[in-house]
């Protein structure tokens, strides 16, 4: 959980809603009421004493920088927009209600309904110590009631048809605005309001954020609220309503569907919306869209919680259990969405559903689709749907012949059933970690200005030796017992193949990438590559998945940089974006998990050369300690042994080495001056081991050529590659590594077969 | 480009920043002043008449909202921060500068030096006719000067070490900033000034953006501030200005390198940014970065242009021309990020290139890197940089063998040096809009919440029949001669295989895919698929890659929503991320390519039965005016003829056409109640065709194996797609598109084989 420090004056009450949009940003917040903050005397007391976050990056003055900078902070927290034009609604509303009229609720606040003017209040030290006398109270009291009716028009109306200021969820303009009307509604300062206002302020009073910073409302509280609400003659007509909602950020279409739906406001909420997630990303394009989903996602619903309570919604899932209790079902169904269940609470009798034995039968597995009313929790802490009606989508006609039925089967049952093993928690979680593993990917290559490159899969060129190479071909005969072509000597004839040529598929796509990094300067690869080794371990696949950056004008530094970078980045992306399945993998797969990220994501990587490892793995003491199986030498490949023996006995956090002997590396890595070593450099990580390896390619000509020829690599199929020296040269560098060894390294799972939905190993193909 | 309309009040200054920034975001304004904003009650006139924009999707209110809505709207803007922290540096100059220290700028305005009130000024108002006593306006004058004395020391102190307000380009912070200051400045109402302020407030000045809404300044505002300037002592001490920038907005290590290079503040700016792109992507993870390129991308400097003349950048790229005149060499360089050349302007004599006539050698086509500072064109237009020194890291020894020398190859001919291509035009334009398409996939399914699956490219399931398929293998003997095992009968022994069955690459990741969609809800593929087709025409590839989403719970209305939804958004990202390149294809390839393009962005897609579309194409007129060589008929299966007269000549914009036939698709898609269709659905575009095809899955277990029955679907491997039905089965649906015809549809390329980077087709797999 991230931490900050805000400074703020002892009596300032914009403290509380920053308290509160922390919390429900899942943000630590340590407050230091009456202490500055240092280095943001430009902006503190010189504007009078507004409130100071810091952060590891520089502090961060005044509210709304702070709520936007909070609510940002972890993207899940889904506090913004879902489009810049939301995002822009929540602008104005912060604006309206923390600045604009915060004077004007202040004196509401301070001046009864009556007039009085509460001691110690600033519309009374304004007075100087004079009583104020109710009629002025008053006067000032109905000038702020004047100058805010136009805005609570504008909140009630938008409130009638939507449970949220924005968008169907909880933002900051809710949090924002609820904050400041809770206490004028609790007080009772404020003792008429229109009913959807309430409404809306009371699930606002029970989210949890507002709960944990101001305590659950009280009783009385309620009723003060349930009274203001009374006080009022309820809701306005659809058609202002309509307009008013379009001038409080409903879409147009939204607009136009709400007025239609007017009749039934309970029906609309997240039930339609399709809606973009989180703030994940910023301002995606602007169009009218069409897609809806007809349903929420468990996620959403459980996300959401107290906030959506009464409202109706739909969502569809599978059964992981289901049990019988006195006239009612529950059903906890997964969606994927979410490693939580969202539990259906069912009825005797409703439609589609017409005995709770019936229900109850549809046991793990059965796909259902439920539409009911969110209600609370016995324990208050979540959400739960109350079911008016529920489909039975697909059930199980014999359970004992469901194969992944049992609660906790082997990993290895588990993949003889590939096709339905992501029902399961472990796999379910495999897949939106390495997901979230995926996008990070692009994401990061993208911010920094990357091209994505699609390198070829088929291919005649090999990057590290023919040997390991599958075949691809036309040329077996489709009656098993036809010949295959060959020529008069006996040879096979690939000229009679589909390319003319032996081909295979790609080893790496490293080479060709080569060609874009030296046009287009920085480029990745993220595709599949194969070995047809026979191999059987855990950490291999004979089809796997790699990303290749390459960038130019680079040396052995910068390649280093953009390596610890980038694993730093997945790492936090999935520690932000996936926190509940790295928490189940901490529990279920691997105790210390999230330290174990957290620690790549918070050191910095040692750098060390090749040289110096050795060196000290060699020290007495060390080998004294460490008792090697095999002493390492200068010149060896390092085992795993050693690796370990540098990441997790003696730095405790990830080491790149660089600068290997020439003779255990390939081909095109730049050689040093010392003439024995090569620009290349493998990043190690605790546990884990080797992680990416990369190089500087050697630039040179007269020295690549030279080098392949000592090597023995034809030069044939390679002029392409060495026109790129030919041609304009440009020192570069890159990195690889295999993606199925991330998402093992991020989620602790030790059988790489278990990490990629379909995996291909000696023998198996087979879907 | 978008637009907006704004109303203002006739005489309100805000409108001119919001019409600078709009500038700046490439967004086009319609003001009207005095007039107001139906729909936007609650947030105007009650507020005392702030600025509303009206959207497409409803109404902004207030200057802060609307302002970050415009900057967002083409992502490319790149006016926010580079990262949240940032972002939040910006929102607080937004919100000091925009709004706390407004009204005390605004008397230093109205104010002048000596205390004499301008006429008719807001403070002249105040006093409602009577003459303000210079005394009087003396004392307001200081006390403003005095309220905002902390904020300009805070602004000097970053400006000294830094070259624009937050990060090292024009933000929106630079823009709010400057538009209060500047009028200030001009004017000689502030007659002192520090001169980091003076410096950048003249760079903004020139800035584009507010060229094109101020005017370019005069030379007397020229001087003037230039004379504000050297009436206050230079510099603040390196360590306070390090503080200073602590406080405004600079990153940790940020300021203490500032302070390190404070003895040469022209060596900071772009030239170390390695920095985050535009505002594409809001808030990536939070670590300490190390990664930085030591160059600026040419796209950096083009689009900082005037904001950083007089900046030192390196930059490194491939020379695309070189022309040597009166002791100059003028050299274009390209690095791939942009269509836009950079000119480098080298001096005789400098470091490294000591002589002209050595400079103009390198010629096309050669690597160099130059350092130097920004400086203007002639026109003023753009920017150029003139290098202090050059490196020529890779020659071009003899020009007459560079293959891509000339400046117009044909396609064929640059087909022959793939590895080349890149560094021309066209295909350096068709890489970054593939890149764009691929972002804009992932980002796309990732903001609605789809999880990327990758399907296995090995197989022994296939989707559409096996002829068409490669074969993957390892018995291919190394020795040519060598024999393939066989067993006893002759037949070729598979047992003996690598996966011990005859294996393929994979023709369509669907059925895999749906797996996934019958546990995880909404998810999608996005990888390379495979054809062993003999076909040499301009549309087929024999790998290409493919995309394929599959949502659960849903039926063809959805899945035609998400179709014409998914190619509305990546169709949007390409208009606004590389406008410059669909500029380029404009030109070039397809003259009325961006319109054609707007069209699929702006239109509703028309969605038609396949039986409706047929009735329309046999009707009398028709068949008279469109001339098919074929006359339609109920039962056929479409010809691009037919599919173009929808689209081109009735419609004039995409059409859906649905539920086809059964019997001329596949065994999979749902069968309609009438017994003779299938819910099945092709995107047609203009000019373009089919560009996506897809269906509901038949999700009923007789149903389905009837149809395999019928259809000769083999049963044997395909239980676990049958398992999909048997266990809790779900309605489901999903479509598929070939990314290489996005790509063609996009750039309007007429071969498939320039929108990929290495292209397989028979007799070809070289590089």
């Amino acid at each position: 959980m991230s931490s900050f420090t805000l400074f703020v004056a002892a009596d300032d009450d914009r403290r509380e809603v920053i308290e509160i949009v922390a919390a429900a940003a899942g943000v630590a917040l340590v407050v230091k009421a009456g202490e500055t903050c240092p280095g943001a005397e430009g902006f503190g007391p010189a504007m009078g004493g507004v409130p100071v976050i810091s952060t590891a990056q520089g502090p961060i003055a005044r509210t709304v920088p702070i709520l936007q900078y909070l609510a940002g902070v972890h993207a899940h927290s889904a506090l913004h927009g879902d489009c810049l034009y939301t995002d822009a609604v929540v602008d104005q509303w912060l604006q309206v209600f923390l600045a604009d009229i915060a004077p004007n609720l202040r004196i509401l606040q301070d001046v009864a309904p009556d007039g009085t003017v509460a001691e110690g209040s600033a519309v009374a030290q304004a007075a100087r110590g004079k009583p104020v006398a109710p009629k002025a109270g008053l006067a000032l009291r109905s000038r702020a009631e004047a100058a805010t009716a136009a805005v609570f028009a504008a909140l009630a109306a938008r409130l009638e048809t939507h449970s949220c200021l924005v968008t169907e969820r909880i933002t900051l303009a809710d949090i924002a605005v609820a904050s400041q009307l809770l206490p004028l509604l609790e007080s009772g300062a404020m003792p008429s309001v229109a009913p959807a206002i309430a409404r809306w302020a009371l699930a606002c009073a029970h989210h949890a954020a507002f709960v944990a910073v101001r305590g659950a409302p009280t009783e009385a509280a309620v009723n003060r609220i349930m009274s203001a609400a009374s006080a009022v003659a309820p809701a306005a007509p659809a058609a202002a309503a309509a307009a008013a909602a379009a001038a409080s950020g409903a879409g147009a279409p939204a607009a136009a569907s709400a007025a239609a739906s007017a009749a039934a406001p309970a029906a609309t909420g997240l039930t339609n919306s399709g809606s973009v997630s989180a703030g994940a990303l910023s301002a995606p394009p602007a169009f009218a869209t069409r897609w809806s989903r007809g349903r929420a996602r468990a996620s959403e619903v459980l996300t959401a919680g107290a906030a959506i309570i009464g409202q109706t919604v739909t969502v569809g899932g599978w059964v992981r259990s289901a049990r019988k209790q006195s006239g009612l079902a529950f059903i906890d169904v997964s969606d994927g969405s979410t490693m939580a269940k969202l539990q259906f609470v069912v009825k005797e009798g409703i439609a589609d559903a017409d005995s709770i034995a019936a229900v109850a039968k549809v046991g793990t597995g059965a796909c259902v689709r439920g539409t009911g009313k969110v209600v609370a929790t016995r324990d208050g802490k979540s959400v739960e749907l109350e079911c008016t009606s529920l489909s039975v989508m697909g059930d199980i006609p014999d359970p004992s012949k469901y194969p992944v039925a049992k609660a906790r089967l082997s990993m290895e049952a588990l993949r003889e059933h590939q096709h339905l093993r992501p029902r399961t928690n472990a796999l379910a979680a495999v897949t939106r970690v390495r997901n979230a593993c995926a996008f990070a990917t692009h994401r990061f290559f993208q911010e920094r200005g990357f091209l994505y490159i699609h390198t070829p899969i088929i291919t005649s060129a090999d990057c590290e030796g023919a040997g390991e190479m599958f075949s691809v071909t036309t040329m077996m005969p489709a009656d098993p017992k036809g010949p295959i072509p060959r020529t008069e000597d006996g040879s096979i004839d690939y000229s009679k193949d589909f390319f003319g040529n032996p081909a295979g598929l790609t080893v790496s796509g490293q080479l060709q990438v080569e060609s874009f990094a030296c046009s287009m300067s920085d480029v990745y690869t993220f595709g599949p590559t194969f070995r047809a080794e026979n191999s059987h371990t855990s950490r291999h696949l004979s089809e796997f998945w790699m990303i290749e950056p390459e960038i130019a004008f680079a040396g052995l530094e910068e390649d280093m940089s953009l390596a610890e970078d980038y694993l730093k980045y997945c790492t936090a992306y999935v520690l932000e974006h996936c926190a509940a399945d790295i928490e189940f993998f901490d529990q279920r797969v691997e105790k210390g998990l999230r330290d174990r990220l957290q620690n790549v994501v918070n050191e910095d990587f040692v750098r060390l050369s090749y040289t110096d490892a050795i060196e000290i793995l060699c020290r007495p003491e060390v080998l004294k300690k460490a008792k090697f199986s095999i002493k390492p030498s200068w010149g060896m490949d390092m085992r795993s042994e050693h690796e370990r023996y540098l990441t997790d006995v003696m730095f405790k956090k990830p080491v790149i080495v660089n600068n290997y002997p020439k003779d255990i590396k390939a081909f095109y890595m730049r050689a040093n001056d010392d003439g024995r070593t090569v620009q290349a450099m493998d990043v190690l990580v605790p546990r884990i081991g080797e992680l990416m390896g990369g190089s500087v390619r050697e630039e040179r000509l007269d020295v690549l050529e030279k080098r392949m020829e000592e090597m023995d690599v034809p030069k044939d199929n390679m002029q392409w590659y060495l026109d790129l020296r030919r041609f304009g040269t440009v020192p570069h560098a890159g990195f690889g590594l295999g993606f199925e060894r991330l998402v093992m390294y991020v989620t602790g799972m030790e059988n790489i077969r278990d990490v990629i939905p379909f995996p291909r190993y000696p023998g198996h193909a087979d879907v």
